[in-house]
């Protein structure tokens, strides 16, 4: 079992805060500065140039892949990271369109990430081949599982509600129908548990800023099965991904393994800093984070539902569909989070009327919930949320 | 006129070493350490997800890209920084040859750095619209400027060599046969001055972990020419390029102008390292920097040249047709820069035969190049170079 306070202990939280934003920001681990500032003093500023190979930066893409891995089912080296989540998206449907090349639908959800979304319709227009994009409601994804799938795309967890899809019964479905099936763990590395070798899942990205307190900006990362990361073809078939980099081949031939879906040089300053958070999950099995989640997100639930009448929640209530997030609509969603921010309860609100809080065991614990539904009763009950003149004066604009 | 005296100051450079591979890996600032300490423990530390807007962390990729601009000749606006320079390839060329679409030619040079070549395979394979990338010797270029030519896309200094282009002549030749030009400015920006305005380029790209000093894996930069960023489709159509990234529509409408061009979350540990960095540049004209340049290749090769007869120049003798790097060819080029470094001398070598140095008059001095010949001559004298079992220990393998 994990020794909870010890790992929120490795966290800075400001005074006066409770941070349910960990989904959209992590915090930042008290060693992270004293991390970089030795990275760069030490490493850039004596290495200099030395530092790829002395400080294994060139490797630490994979290195830290690894890491990501453990905690989605991913076997070592098969994960790699680097780049933008956005960026990781392309190249996996950029390949996996190529590996069904006589299909031509791909099938998302209208709860996706926009930026999957935007990304997936920009490649699209680029090869300019006939491929349609089709973004149903989220619980009509699995009628569009046919045989003219080509590629299945969805993020596992929903950014606005948390509802979690059945990553192992949907890749099953469309690995029937033909499909090649690309799972976006932007809300589930860190959160809940993934087994990607398990389900046989083709592809996976994600982001590491969410729930792997990476910081800002921090690295995006691939997964690849391993069959298929033997022959896929990069798209962006930078540098990095060469089998053999420093021989300045004037052919692209592309590394044996997921290395391939590296492109540039990594941003090893935001690299190593990862490489620091990623500290916190030594000895973390997910599925003690996931009990954790769901008790902390179901104490949430019970607590706003007693307290504040006039919200609804959003996410499912049955904790099995839900990721590490709550989510309440309210039609003035957007006054209320700014209110309970400046009481100190970060979370974040999401057009049109969601408030969303995550839940992140590695710092949220018991106490901080009970204060955040305090705080959230107080503002409910003293604001005149059922006055016009309120509307008129908080109106989103 | 610059106090380099002053500059040098700024940089952190190791007890016993001379710097000349600043063309790979710029030297750290002395301030590099405390702001990216200060941006962990102040910004991500304490205002967490608020960042965003109130340490400025949006905006930054255009405020730094302000800073670049004024290096290369471009407009305040009309630059923002992301990604890896493969990246920003791969983003000009698609859209570069989007807009030239009943041609098929795309054309590069032999000595281009061998991402930029891999990257346009890559498209050009994902495309699969009959395009044909060609690589002429540099010399042969102009030849290939005719009126099939769709893009024409040069690094404006070559990386072995540090031949130089005449940016000015021939985008004015391509653009008479009705080509896009894209310029890469990776041994460019900071280096020596670029007029991309004066030029009409219609795109650039460059990274700024060189001469621009931002630390390993550093954000790159795309330049796109003012009355084609508000019309080019982006090919990597990421959130962060949407008009209204926070309104999360689903459907992609690009920025009105060079933002359209940002893909997904920026670094900001490394970004802010970058702007911290770029602070050198405060009140610094490249045209001292070039003339400083000059002065110390002009050093370098004339101490050399004296000194190292066995060395043969590999970069222009012409100063107007060089950067700011000095290349020589030696047989045992791989041997002798190992000697170098072990003596305190960074440069370094590129396959097969060129040993290589970068003069960064921010902080390389006319001491620092007597003191790097007065070692390389050392080493020319007293190895046996000429000695057959002399090549057999130093074989690269």
């Amino acid at each position: 079992m994990i020794d909870f306070a010890a790992t929120k202990a490795l966290f800075h939280i400001p005074d006066g805060v409770i941070y349910l934003d960990g989904n959209s920001l992590g915090a930042m681990p008290k060693s992270a500065a004293a991390r970089a500032k030795s990275m760069i003093s030490d490493e850039w500023g004596e290495m200099l140039i030395r530092g790829w190979n002395d400080a294994g930066w060139m490797e630490q893409p994979k290195r830290v892949g690894d890491l990501v891995a453990r905690l989605i089912g991913a076997a070592p080296g098969t994960v790699v990271m680097g780049d933008t989540l956005s960026i990781k998206v392309y190249q996996a449907l950029a390949s996996a369109l190529e590996m069904n090349p006589d299909r031509k639908v791909v099938v998302s959800d209208n709860g996706n990430f926009p930026t999957d979304l935007y990304i997936a319709d920009g490649l699209i227009k680029s090869l300019d081949k006939g491929h349609v994009l089709k973004t149903p409601n989220p619980e009509d994804v699995e009628s569009l599982i046919k045989e003219d799938l080509a590629v299945l795309m969805l993020t596992h967890v929903d950014y606005r509600t948390g509802r979690m899809y059945d990553m192992k019964r949907i890749t099953t479905l469309a690995h029937e129908a033909g499909a090649i099936v690309i799972w976006d763990l932007a809300h589930s590395a860190g959160a809940v548990p993934v087994d990607l070798a398990g389900c046989e899942a083709d592809f996976a990205v994600g982001c590491t800023y969410k729930y792997l307190n990476g910081g800002p900006g921090a690295p995006a990362f691939i997964y690849v099965r391993p069959d298929h990361a033997k022959t896929v073809r990069p798209a962006l078939s930078g540098w990095l991904g060469h089998a053999a980099p420093f021989a300045f081949d004037l052919e692209y031939s592309p590394a044996p393994d997921v290395s391939r879906m590296r492109v540039g040089t990594p941003p090893v300053i935001q690299m190593t800093v990862l490489e620091e958070a990623m500290k916190a999950w030594d000895g973390v099995e997910m599925a003690d984070i996931r009990a954790r989640s769901i008790e902390l997100c179901d104490q949430f639930i019970a607590g706003v539902e007693a307290s504040c009448p006039m919200l609804e929640l959003a996410s499912p209530r049955d904790a099995n569909k839900r990721g590490s997030q709550v989510s309440f609509r309210f039609e003035n969603g957007y006054a209320v989070m700014q209110a309970l921010i400046a009481r100190g309860v970060i979370g974040d609100f999401r057009a049109p009327d969601i408030i969303r809080f995550g839940f992140t065991p590695l710092y949220i614990d018991n106490n901080d919930v009970d204060g955040a539904v305090k705080i959230l009763a107080e503002i409910m009950e003293t604001c005149a949320w059922d006055k016009p003149e309120f509307h008129k004066r908080n109106a989103v604009t």
